[in-house]
Formats: structure tokens, C-alpha cells, sequence
């Protein structure tokens, strides 16, 4: 019977963090509003940087926000589902590129070394891969919400800017699943070629997606239990970190096709959980634009990347961080003696 | 008599520099290539950094290429035409921003200073604005081949990326006037709010774009001449740079509105001569995106910036350093062990 009341069940932590989220900081929005107003540029001419500045100020809560300590969490997990096939690549990758994150020889080490952001990968249990979600659930909701909890642990609390990005063969085929779980319409409208499957590939990856869904019910439930019934860890552990961010205010910039899933299940639950995010970039992968579109998102970048491991999201630090200094540091028309607008 | 004759005519020199320009390095691309396809991700996966690479390589001619020494060039300028009220700002901004520079506090100092970017402004005769080119031509030949050449000498042949910007009140009225002799359409087609001018000030752009090109006998003259008769210093300025920086194996990164006319117009004599151009980002100026298209040209950042001074180009500059320093740093398969695509 305890199962069946609403305070035991292991989601509900996780509910009451969502309802007690804090919100945006409205005076230090103002108070960003007011100095870009007397900057040394024509106002509005800086475009999405000043709203950007603002956005930092917001979810920061500070008057003069800044970009000096961005953390990359990286999360990597195994899923069932490659089994089939789903993926270009053979599932034993994950964890042979866990390595070469840990060796520096990856795509977002060079970007982060770029851009100096600190780079935290957190393996989920990559030796027991989620079960094949055509077939059955990924999780119970103890070991859903377990995940979820160590995602929230991840969150350094002297960062000022969170960015999540992900690694786990098969994992475009769990986030197209969840869309389309989410969202309806047809499996094929969210699938894509991820690492770069062939036609054959893809009409799987769909197959697989619409197995999946049509197994857990259709489209349209809980999104919680979308989370638990499809996964995978590393979407689980990111829902997690983008909450626990919320709460040590912490704006989070979230990465592409497979990190932005995470974001929709919150978006589905509560769609203010994602107030304090920002979606980096637009992937490759076809669906991602439609994505971003449902959650009302519009993404920094357009560079036709597809990469994942948070590549996009480390790429995206260099343009926030550039427009914080620029806020903090430019002078005002009166202290530079310039002329202002007739 | 020698004024007719060829070789006596001062754009002449510049007409050589553009043909004996050096061409893209196809070996360096194809060393980038080769490298590319074995470093630890999918093919392709990282998009236009990938493009990036091969862009940076073809024209420095480096097979490993790099962006460690990137410098922005600003250009300022004064002209007549800012006296009809073309600009929100009045014209004495120009030297003011210019000041503004010197001392640090303009947004492309700190947009530089983000992103370790030498910085050097070149002022272009402030006190001496061309003239209203809705009455006359803004330079004589040998003026405007004199400005080209003092462009020409602001490349500081140890840069790896050069990128151009430029200040000057009045300027965007002068770029439209030049789209408009490039392009044809209506006058009303290429201006913009620039700084920020209302509906009667748009339309008084408008005007006075449509009677300096209606001066110079309509649409479709010869684009260095279009250049002589319509201005501005900054712009052709940046047109002799571009050139300069083709002869040093210096690719390019082109800012805004403005700087786009210089382009426009050396893409308009000879297409190839902008080869190793690349535009930073999409200004707010609604023209702009048209400009682009005619050139062929795909810009890096869509960010709804206007405000000129190399702002875009600076922003870019950590884009594009990114993409060297991944294809230089990564592993390959075989290095890290990773398994690759079955």
C-alpha cells in the first residue's frame, strides 16, 4: 500500500524540487537593463548578447553577472537498444571514449582547453547497459530517480555556468524515442542518423522508436515516466543536474540533439524548470530544430555539429562569457565623453 | 593624355595586386582532410568547424593550421553625407568612439580582450569627412587608391586571421548606396535603422542612397569606380586590407554591414578575389542577409548584433580558434584506441 501514497514514491523528492525551484532574479535584470542602457553603443545594437547578459543576471541572481568558472559535465551511459543495432558505431565505444575524455583526446577536451572550462565526466554504470527499451522499461523509479540524484551531485556549487553534454551509443535512438513520446505525430519525424547511420539505419532507429513508444502506451504521458520508461542514464543524471543547478542558481547550457531531451521531459513537466536554460546550439540531427521549437528555445549557435560530448555547449561558453565581460567592462557615454544619441 | 592611358591610372596597381593573387592551398586541404578523417568522432560530426579547418588551411597554406595571433583592424572614417542626418548619432561620435577605443572601453575591446585579440584602430583622416556623395564623388582615383594602399599597409604580416571592422557615423547610409549601385532593386532595398534611425530618418536614407546613385548614373558601374564615387575611406580602406592579407596568406574574417561593402565590392570585380574571406556573423540590418546571398556567403554567427567596430569579428575569432585547436588536438582512432565505425 505505502507504494501507492503519493510521499513514498521515489519521483516525488524530485516533484517537490521542481515546485520549489527559485525563480528569476527581476531586480538584477533591471539593474543589467538600466547600465546596458548608458553603454557606449547604440541600444539593442549588442542583439542576443545583452540578452544573454540578462539571462545571466536572472538566474545567477547578480546585478553584474560573469562566466569565469564554467564547469562541463559530461555524463556517459550504455544502453540496451544499441544491441539492435541502432548506432554506426559498436557499443563498446562509450566507454573507449570515457577514456579518451580522461586522456584529453577528445573533441570537447580541445574545446573546453579553448575556451577554459573546467571538464567533469561522470560514467553511469557503463559495464550494465539500461535494458532495450523496444522490450521493456529502463528503469524502476527508484533506480530513475537514484539517477536523476547522482546527476544533481554533479553540480559543482562554485560554478557560475553549467554545461551538460553527454556520451552513450545508441543514445539518439533514446532521445528520439522520448520526443516522440512526448510530443506525438510519427517515430520517423524524430529520428536522424546520429553518428551517421545509412538509410537501412535509420528506418531501424524509427522502428525501434515507434516499438518503444507503442510498447509504454503511445504518446502523451507523464513525462516523468516517459524518463523512467525509455531513459537513458545519462538523460536521467542530466534532468537531475539541470534542477539541482536551479536551485544553487546556476544558469546551464545545455548541448544538442540527446542533452536537450533532458530539458524537454523537464519542459513537458513544468515548462518554467527551463527557465534558466540555454540551448547552445542547433545539431545536425534533423528533429533538433522542431525540438527547440516546442520548448519555445532558440539556440546560440547554427554550425551544423552533431557531435555531442557537450561539443556545442563548450563552443557556446566563448560567445556568453564574451558577453558578460563586454557588459561588465565597456564604459558609459558619460565616462567616455561620448555623445549620445540626439 | 597619360590619364588615359592604362597603365598611368592609379587603380591599376590595385587591379595587378587582385590578379596575381595567390590561390587556396589544395595540398594543405587536403592534408586537413586526411588528418580529420581519422581523429575520434563521426565524420562530419562537427559541422563548419570541420569547414573551418580546411578554410584556415587553404589560405594560410598550412596543413596543420592555427589562429594564434588573430588581429583586429577598426577603420574610422568620417562623411559628409552624416550631415543630412542620416545617423542617430552626430558626427563628432566618430573621433569620440575612436578615443573610446584608445582607452579600452568600447565593446570591441572587451570582446577582444575576451578573446586575446590584438587590436589596432586606424584613424582615416577624421577631420576631413568625403564629401555628400548624394552631390559629388567621395574621392578622386588616386585618392581612393591611396586610401586602399594605407589599408594595405595596416596588415601586420604576423597575424594568422585577420579580422576588419570599422567606426564611422553616417557609414551604413554609405554601404547601401554601394549595394545599391552593386545590386540594383530600389534604393529602400539596402538601408536600414543603422544606429537606430526612425521611419522618417529610414526614408531619408532611402533618399539620399537613391540620389547618390542616380548622381553616379545608376546601378551596375564598375565596381572599383562605384567605390571611388560613393566611399568611404574605412570602406575602401578594407577593401586594400583584404587584398594585402590574400598576398600574406592571411585569411580574413569580414564583420558586419559596413564591412561587407568592402568585400562586396572586390567580390563584384573579381569573385575569387574574397576567397579567403569569411563573414562573421548576420547583422540586424535587414539588407545584410541579401548582401550575403549575393556574395555566396554563409556567415558564422546569427546573433541580431548591429553595432559594427569589428564586434561580430571579435565574437567569431573564438569560433574559429576553437575548430584549429580541435583538428590539432585530438586523438586519432588508432591513438586512443577507440573503435571505429564498423
Amino acid at each position: 500500500m505505502a507504494q501507492d501514497t503519493g510521499s513514498a514514491r521515489p519521483f516525488d523528492d524530485f516533484r517537490n524540487l521542481v515546485a520549489t525551484m527559485p525563480e528569476a532574479d527581476g531586480e538584477s535584470v533591471a539593474t543589467v537593463r538600466a547600465r546596458d542602457a548608458v553603454l557606449t553603443k547604440p541600444p539593442g545594437s549588442l542583439g542576443r548578447l545583452e540578452e544573454f547578459v540578462r539571462w545571466l543576471a536572472a538566474w545567477q541572481a547578480k546585478p553584474l553577472p560573469g562566466v569565469e568558472k564554467p564547469l562541463m559535465a559530461v555524463f556517459a551511459a550504455n544502453h540496451g537498444v544499441a544491441a539492435r543495432g541502432v548506432s554506426a558505431y559498436p557499443p563498446e565505444v562509450t566507454k573507449q571514449m570515457v577514456a579518451n575524455f580522461t586522456a584529453g583526446g577528445a573533441a570537447v577536451n580541445q574545446i573546453c582547453m579553448a575556451n577554459d572550462i573546467s571538464l567533469r565526466v561522470f560514467e553511469l554504470a557503463l559495464e550494465i547497459p539500461t535494458p532495450d527499451i523496444a522490450q521493456e522499461d529502463a528503469f524502476s523509479e527508484s533506480d530513475c530517480a537514484a539517477t536523476m540524484a547522482f546527476g544533481m551531485e554533479a553540480v559543482a556549487d562554485d560554478c557560475d555556468l553549467l554545461c551538460i553534454g553527454e556520451m552513450g551509443i545508441g543514445n539518439t535512438t533514446v532521445a528520439a524515442a522520448i520526443y516522440h513520446a512526448l510530443y506525438g505525430g510519427q517515430a520517423s519525424d524524430w529520428v536522424g542518423p546520429g553518428t551517421g547511420v545509412d538509410t537501412d539505419g535509420l528506418a531501424l532507429k524509427a522502428e525501434v522508436v515507434a516499438m518503444a513508444v507503442t510498447r509504454i502506451g503511445g504518446p502523451g504521458g507523464d513525462p516523468l515516466e516517459i524518463l523512467r520508461q525509455l531513459g537513458g542514464r545519462e538523460i536521467a543524471a542530466m534532468a537531475g543536474a539541470i534542477i539541482a543547478a536551479r536551485h544553487q542558481r546556476i544558469p546551464v547550457l545545455v548541448d544538442g540533439y540527446v542533452a536537450s531531451a533532458a530539458a524537454a521531459i523537464l519542459h513537458a513537466f513544468d515548462p518554467g524548470a527551463i527557465g534558466h536554460c540555454l540551448f547552445a546550439h542547433v545539431s545536425a540531427e534533423p528533429a533538433h530544430r522542431e525540438v527547440l521549437d516546442r520548448m519555445g528555445a532558440r539556440a546560440v549557435l547554427d554550425l551544423g555539429m552533431r557531435l555531442g560530448e557537450g561539443s556545442g555547449a563548450a563552443l557556446a561558453v566563448g560567445i556568453i562569457r564574451a558577453a558578460a565581460r563586454t557588459h561588465r567592462g565597456m564604459a558609459t557615454f558619460e565616462s567616455a565623453g561620448v555623445s549620445n544619441k540626439a
